[in-house]
């Protein structure tokens, strides 16, 4: 049986996988941005397990993504940064996505159980296993 | 050579075809409603020609289709109603999506040139605006 | 009321912008860019009025793109070449999606009336089939 | 730190959320169904960390599915079953997504790590190679 940090680990996947591939490639320009994030934002936090999530377009790097006349580009991983906090029964889940070495990379960054007698989990007894 | 009127039609459906594929499937309930619906009509007004798109998303329809725990149910064709205006040099196209026969049917309601003194529509007395 | 032909252009352009929305962003590499053609072809060959979709992606080009060590990037249009015939009642329309001055354009090709005797193309000696 | 086997899970989510909102929504019909799958299959495995992907469309579902004149309907998860193997260092994740009480569920099927030797698979019977 997998455990509940591992489940917890797999619905952030989820959420992470769901946001990407349904909104890349939606038309955006500066002036869409802000509208863009909210909806993003509101529609993951519709999913099961899904405690938050935070969407930060970055206009200048549309604006510069914007290379002809029509003035927009598509949403894609280097425009934007994701936070997303994930909780299923007492783990609790901290993921991002955000780019490294020139590549949007969507990582866990946190595993936290809440059930552990050992409390917030300091980095060297880690509990999440 | 295509026509004035036949280039704008075609951009009226490309925008058409555009705003479903990328939105539907879209987590929604009737708490993100809003933001969905200004999210897409920004997104699309980015596409080049296209004037005007609103979007109204039917909380009670989206409230009807949830039939499980999650709360939560995929953007889809029946919905929503979209409008859209586009315009293509003198041309101006309307269009619209809604239920017909109980099937979400996209639609040219209206070709004007402007530029057209035997249209149906007078220059001086425009019904697109 | 809008003529045949521009209800054959606006239903070519839906063909278009569904196409796109649907697929660009899809993880693809060359070994599985002859799979990703044929779905997407016949796909999109499921809609009303669309006579035939072909669909080239082009090997290199998707070589090209990948950057990183994944081995792997997103479909979008300076990867593909798509050709389409729509045939409306009387109309047939030929679209095509290919590269100019660096950006992917969708262009209406040709607009044929094949019951127009004094269309550019005549009945018998129709060019779109 | 998050645990390999906790990798391994975000991985497959993300490949599954992925999956589903890449391809939910395309058209399709009893003929384009093997297209479909082989395409999903082939462009999900691009993914870092996939090891095999297998889709299984429901032609009898999709048939039921078609409900007008146009003769076709859009995917969703309750027309197709997917099975997935991730493989992260020495963890192997299966997952699957079936019909469960009428709701299309993902499921995390078995975690596996190779290197413990006090796991529930012991290596020298690993039955996830």
């Amino acid at each position: 049986m997998p455990t509940d940090a591992q489940q917890a680990c797999f619905e952030a996947g989820i959420k992470f996988g769901s946001l990407y591939h349904q909104f890349a490639g939606t038309p955006v320009s500066p002036r869409s941005t802000r509208s863009l994030e909210t909806a993003i934002a509101e529609s993951i936090e519709n999913q099961p397990f899904c405690e938050s999530v935070t969407v930060a377009i970055d206009d200048d790097a549309v604006a510069a993504d914007i290379d002809h006349e029509n003035g927009y580009t598509e949403l894609s991983g280097h425009l934007m940064e994701v936070e997303m906090r994930i909780a299923y029964d007492s783990v609790t889940v901290r993921t991002r996505m955000a780019m490294e070495d020139g590549y949007p990379l969507m990582k866990l960054v946190e595993v936290v159980d809440g059930r552990d007698p050992d409390g917030d989990v300091p980095a060297d007894t880690d509990a999440t296993n």
